[in-house]
């Protein structure tokens, strides 16, 4: 991997962004900021005649294609599945994305009467999770605050929040703050290892939480930096 | 306690504050910027002597007593001790504290050659293990993300820094929003239930990270509300 990434840390623009489960919300908010901001996008599904509706919604050279070919072609592969598909699907594309860069956006989340809560993942984390299935991956860990309502509202020009970027990959982190920084509004930080992104991941129930109190959509900013 | 909290909540400049552990740098520069509000503080120490100490070097009517002590006269009690003291500080004020107001800003960490990392805590987070401690006492957890540096550097006025507020209880919460408030800077969001506080508490260790790489103190806004 690290060849490639070193390259396209100074030219994120070239980067070739492929998403798993980009039908999903996060996923087609991603890509949709993406594409706007000139990347070359592929949504993938399981099932690729729906990944192929949503890429046509999207426009802007967006291409629906399988989980499998999003894995195999794209140069960056965001995983934004629910948390429940989260080992399966990585486990179905394995093969796939040996030596590649991954980044996870998954949020192990629960809800009940209470509300949001996160939940415990015996890895720590669903990033380490996936560091730990896919030993052949570089994994970062990012976006999991970025409101997908906010992404995906076209209204919308500048989304305002910060992305902690968590990895041990300090060129994977690189060119993932790169990308982040592509997205108008939003900027990328390394916010620690992968050992520190269960927290990450988790914050996400307390900006649901903020979310049903407030009643916005609520994100993150780091200050001081 | 609910009746004392509610009438505090609207003139929360009337409240007392105890800080337990209050000669260490959280608890000193919290009661310095209370104190700079014209809020009542009461530092307190095992070793009274010290809290004195404490007390006039911060002057502006802070006064230095036994941890005892600050739990027992004070309206809210901040707990701001080491991790390691955690559990015992609050089984020692067990019987101080019954009936009272916890906020509890303990950040269960710890730190090896790769930095700093999130500790994992039985009962889930420092506050939870707070209330499991001390059922008689209302626990709310706040504050883990301020800078203790920016509350003692005397030349900072305003610090750029939100507070998260977890806790079950709404009146708690209020008063304990309030009370951040009263810091010039520092604004107080309800951020979920106290189940959804590890997250909270442990997002600090993000945060050093943060400090470590970019050389600063960090701190975090919510945006959106």
């Amino acid at each position: 991997m690290t060849e490639r990434v070193e390259a396209l840390i100074g030219r994120p623009g070239d980067a070739v962004i492929g998403i798993i489960g980009g039908t999903g919300e996060q996923g087609r908010g991603l890509a949709l900021r993406w594409a706007r901001s000139g990347s070359r996008v592929l949504v993938g599904s399981r099932e690729e005649s729906r990944a192929q509706a949503v890429a046509s919604s999207l426009g802007r050279g967006v291409t629906g294609v399988s989980n499998d070919e999003a894995a195999r072609s794209a140069d960056v592969v965001v995983l934004a599945v629910p948390w429940e598909a989260h080992a399966s699907t990585l486990r179905d594309l394995q093969g796939s994305l040996v030596g590649g860069l991954l980044i996870d956006c998954v949020n192990p989340l629960d809800f009940d009467k209470q509300g949001p809560v996160a939940r415990t993942v015996e890895e720590g984390s669903a990033m380490q999770q996936a560091a730990s299935l896919l030993p052949d991956v570089t994994v970062v860990g990012a976006f999991h605050h970025v409101s997908a309502a906010l992404l995906l509202d076209e209204t919308v020009e500048s989304i305002d929040c910060d992305v902690m970027v968590v990895g041990d990959d300090l060129s994977a982190v690189e060119l993932t703050i790169a990308l982040a920084n592509r997205v108008p509004g939003l900027r990328g930080y390394y916010a620690g290892r992968l050992r520190n992104g269960g927290q990450v991941e988790a914050l996400t129930a307390n900006l649901i939480a903020i979310n049903r109190r407030y009643r916005t959509r609520a994100g993150v900013r780091i200050t001081g930096v």
